[in-house]
């Protein structure tokens, strides 16, 4: 039988489940990845569950996203992570290495192996044939500890490619036809394979910026194959002993059929406020603009640094322009350095700022409100940038420097100059000097020192035998994750404090909550409509409402991570059988429920009163192994309970 | 007879009044330097006073503090400050260009011109032969419009130098003994003025390190004889025709000596949190370190980074240790480019920041609590990092480099290799097109459109007939303007923000004052010991009390610029006749003071009532100009009004 690349990978790590799409699959991890925002929890979730130390090689943990350090606690959580690290087995990228994806597929991506990471485009290694999963921390956490990664077997999007890019046109605009075509739903439950003629044209990191944005599609993941682009992308870095190649079989079939002629491309910009509100660039070409933006793992490689300078070179950007280029790593800002084109940036007005995810993740260079942004990052959503107000358009490397010459956005084909061409050297800069490697053996582990922001978990409690409750909260449709736990240079630091950020819980929503559940001697009940916890992965939207006393949310429907998120941290998601019963709820003050343990296992519904005396029925959708988890309380419990039984 | 070359300098700029210590003069204004956190208050003064164009040539707007752009308020004032600068006749150095002391000394400084900025350091200029002061906010824009600046004309204090410097000992050396000698009130009311063959071996650049941090010491102002240093300095950068070659009479007399060999001086370290808490390196060798920063305009010379990048060439920082490094202009970071030494920075894993003041001010940067940060920067006030428990060091490049490598406080002497040697290129980067200049005519000036981030200022009220008031404020010796405004990234952006600004003022020193404030239905007095109001020159620490409602301090002494800047908003400062009084205000609730415009007038003297029914005598030392502006209720109201008034 024939089979997609993405089949291959999938069964070559299926631990458990049918690769159907729709079912649920369990998939051992090779790898894992974290990020410094989330990571924190993850190591506090590994110390809670008992894990000496993590199964996944490599595991690293980057030092990317929390890098301006307003106050000490940036310093302090990259501090503990060290020691967290050096405790648990993880490799260490400090502050200053770059962003996680391209360094980890620079120095650690192999072709043909899973891996895991706390951060959505994690997806990124895909370019090099891996199938690279995003998702929540806690899950991340299970994975090092060597359990598998549940997944719902996607459908798997052949993406034909053919032809060769025009001038002035690159991977940034394949991938946003693609959300053109598709829109930011439109590949969910989907993994994205791409093949044919046309990839001969783009480069590994080409891929990479591919296989990044997928996840602005809803894409599970994206696969590419592992060929001769992926074999001189690991050349260049010494490391053609990790290729392997890969392809899909002849003739194989996908679930769904797309196809692009590269060769009819032209350059793309996505308006704001979504990754999917896509038009030609010259449709938008004259409006004014502030900020053209380099950078981040959605534009990372040297190509897309030395492009930019071979524009602005002997130039200077347009008055009133702020040209910010943010280095993707360190050996990319050391190579870009040698061969001369960082002297052409800086001379022409750029602002060169840290390697890391700065601004891509509202941590510095916001923009003025209300005046356009160009950037080539994965995502314009509203107020992302750190400017509430913003206007940001997403676009090329090469999009973004000839707007900033010119100082209104601008078609580059109407520079009037022929395109530059840039070829990677053969030899990249690499110097893995600033990866701190943990000791080899668990004897001489430092201690887990909790500190004062990075705070021991809270214990949670096994599910209660009843629950009887008062409704807290009642919101309306997609209530996304943002509503539940806000990020921003505010509250983001606080991420790894449960106490200290359950302050900020629901603050655009309901400034309340906090207050009404920490002054509430028992739990409490959340009543939704649909698509509760959307948007991003963040785990702690889960774990704080918990913290507070949250046991129940009963929504109209669930989305899918912050679902699963509930259920890791012990939280009973409840959907109604009937949205007839809503306004019952929403009017009821309180909930009780009897034996609730007992009423999941004996069927997929459960009846609950109401403060009117009326009955209501609701159902869940666990599994044998999420009902283990809820009644232990969460992932933690379990995973300790079952570490700490006997090996048979 | 022979003169200083300090007293030449303002013999060729006095306007009015006699140049004894003591007295107040009065001097022509050449050159005005403006930086962004404070040029925004500037440029609303000089609207409110009704200027149309500015005087002071060149007039030069920086914009190098608030660069971090967290939301999109900085991005706002630096478009603010664009649009001012066009519509005023300012010149306007946009984000990323640099740090306004070393840039301006670079492109703009003229040996013999006087040059007056709203930044305590202003007073580096002072390197190329300049008189360079330092003063509030309103202080220069009065000097922009036109009018003189007054000082109290200091006394000069003769540094004579001799020797060289041994290897691993530099400028930063120099002035750190200096500090060890005199302390942080050392050189109060006082001209340091450097001469003597140990001139020889200081470049330029050195200089501007020693009149840079001379301030720390409360200096008026520092100045060096212009040159074969200033020659070459200027000739690297094409300015030769601006030299001028200036010096003190030989035989001249000053009021003050000191005397320092060169030869004899080790590597040094200010240890927290006092720029004048000085031991050699050596006494703190061995301390664990978690951050090296090196720039700023304590250390901003081509030669500073260099030697870094020589020192840590080839080999990586220590593990834990973050190496930051703030270039401190666009040129000099195009010239570390060119010269191969940024690429060995960022080899070693320094983590390179655009180029700016940054973590000096504490915009990024800052150190974990309690751990050791060693910096190049001029001050280590606590809490100036960002980090309330910081624990920041002052050093020399060479100290902070050697200590990145060695993961200890290490002395520079004992890495056991030659000293590096540094010569700046013939020719560095010149590149002006950064800047931006405004129309040569006011005819085409755009309107002054206040941002919603920088409203028009208050109106302030004429000085009261009667004065009762409560005491809202007990402080002790020392209270710096930090202490009065926060800066920092969380407040800094908010500095042109009068109303918005108010809630953090005394913020770390008493959590309630600007509540009382607030709520209370008249004004307010505040009683402090020696020296109140040091630090930076920072006008809103005057201006947003009094409009908070601050009518009188009282204090033992006060710290020169706050005094005159507490003058320049009409705010009445008042010294005790006997500090044997001080604990009786302290006892206080309430000041009555009756027809203090009167009193003022009458006599150096004022009566005051306390609470208890007693009555204490207190001093100004108001000329009959600042008289005529406190009892105007402000420079603003006072030159407003003699601006209506018909010329004559």
């Amino acid at each position: 039988m024939t089979r997609t690349l993405s089949r291959k990978l999938i069964d070559d790590h299926l631990v458990s489940g049918h690769p159907q799409p729709g079912e649920e699959i369990a998939l051992r991890i090779d790898q894992a990845l974290l990020q410094d925002v989330l990571g924190s929890l993850v190591m506090l979730e590994l110390e809670a569950m008992g894990v000496e130390r993590v199964v996944t090689s490599p595991s690293v943990q980057y030092v990317d996203h929390a890098l301006v350090q307003a106050d000490g606690i940036n310093a302090e959580a990259h501090l503990f992570l060290e020691r967290a690290c050096q405790r648990l087995g993880v490799i260490y990228s400090g502050p200053g290495n770059g962003i996680s994806h391209p360094v980890h597929m620079e120095y650690f991506g192999r072709p043909g192996e899973t891996l895991a990471g706390c951060d959505s485009h994690t997806t990124a290694a895909g370019a090099l044939g891996m199938l690279a999963i995003g998702a929540g921390g806690i899950e991340i956490a299970q994975a090092m500890a060597g359990e598998p990664l549940y997944i719902t077997m996607p459908e798997v999007m052949g993406v034909y490619l053919e032809g060769t890019l025009p001038d002035w046109v690159s991977a940034r605009d394949v991938v946003l036809e693609l959300l053109r075509r598709h829109g930011v739903a439109g590949a969910k439950n989907c993994i994205l394979e791409y093949y044919g003629p046309g990839l001969a044209g783009l480069s590994a990191m080409d891929r990479h910026v591919m296989a990044n944005m997928g996840t602005e599609m809803g894409a599970t993941t994206s696969v590419f194959p592992s060929d001769e682009a992926v074999l001189a992308f690991l050349k260049a870095r010494g490391r053609e002993a990790d290729f392997r190649a890969l392809a899909a079989d002849e003739g194989c079939q996908y679930d769904r059929h797309e196809h692009i002629d590269l060769s009819r491309l032209e350059p793309l910009i996505a308006r704001p406020s979504s990754p999917d509100n896509v038009v030609p660039v010259s449709e938008a070409a004259g409006e004014p603009l502030y900020q053209a933006y380099i950078g981040s793992s959605g534009c990372p490689g040297y190509r897309d640094f030395a492009i930019t300078a071979d524009i602005v070179r002997g130039q200077m950007v347009a008055p009133g322009v702020s040209l910010d280029i943010n280095p993707s790593s360190r050996q990319v800002l050391a190579t870009l350095t040698r061969e001369g084109y960082l002297g052409d940036l800086i001379q022409a007005g750029a602002r060169l700022h840290q390697a890391g995810c700065n601004g891509c993740i509202g941590m510095g260079q916001a923009p003025a409100a209300g005046r356009n942004s160009l950037r080539t990052v994965p995502r314009n959503f509203p107020g992302r940038s750190g400017t509430r107000e913003d206007s940001v358009f997403l676009c090329s490397a090469e999009t973004a420097a000839a707007s900033a010459l010119a100082g209104v956005i601008t078609d580059p084909r109407t520079l009037g100059r022929p395109a530059p061409r840039i070829n990677e050297p053969d030899e990249m800069v690499v110097d893995p000097r600033m990866f701190v490697t943990p000791p080899e053996t668990s004897a001489t582990r430092p201690a887990m020192l909790a500190t004062t922001h990075t705070p021991a978990l809270p214990e949670l409690a096994p599910l209660s035998a009843r629950i009887e409750a008062p409704v807290l909260l009642r919101v309306g449709d997609n209530i996304s994750t943002d509503d539940i736990m806000p990020a921003g240079n505010r509250v983001l630091p606080l991420w790894s404090d449960v106490p200290a950020s359950a302050a900020f819980t629901f603050e655009a929503v309901d400034r309340g909550y906090a207050e009404r559940a920490g002054a509430s001697s028992s739990g409490h009940v959340i009543v939704a409509g649909h698509n509760y916890g959307q948007g991003s992965s963040r785990e702690n939207a889960a774990l704080v409402p918990r913290y507070l006393g949250l046991e129940v949310v009963i929504a109209k429907s669930f989305a899918r991570i912050h679902w699963q998120n509930l259920v890791g941290f012990g939280v009973l998601p409840l959907t109604l059988s009937d949205d007839a019963d809503h306004q019952r709820l929403m009017d009821s003050d309180r909930v009780i429920i009897e034996s609730p343990g007992e009423q999941i296992e004996q069927g997929a519904t459960v009846e609950a009163s109401l403060s009117d005396g009326t009955t209501v029925t609701l159902e869940h959708q666990l599994s044998a192994r999420q009902r283990d988890i809820l009644k232990a309380g969460g992932v933690i419990n379990h995973l300790r309970r079952k570490r700490e039984e006997p090996q048979g």
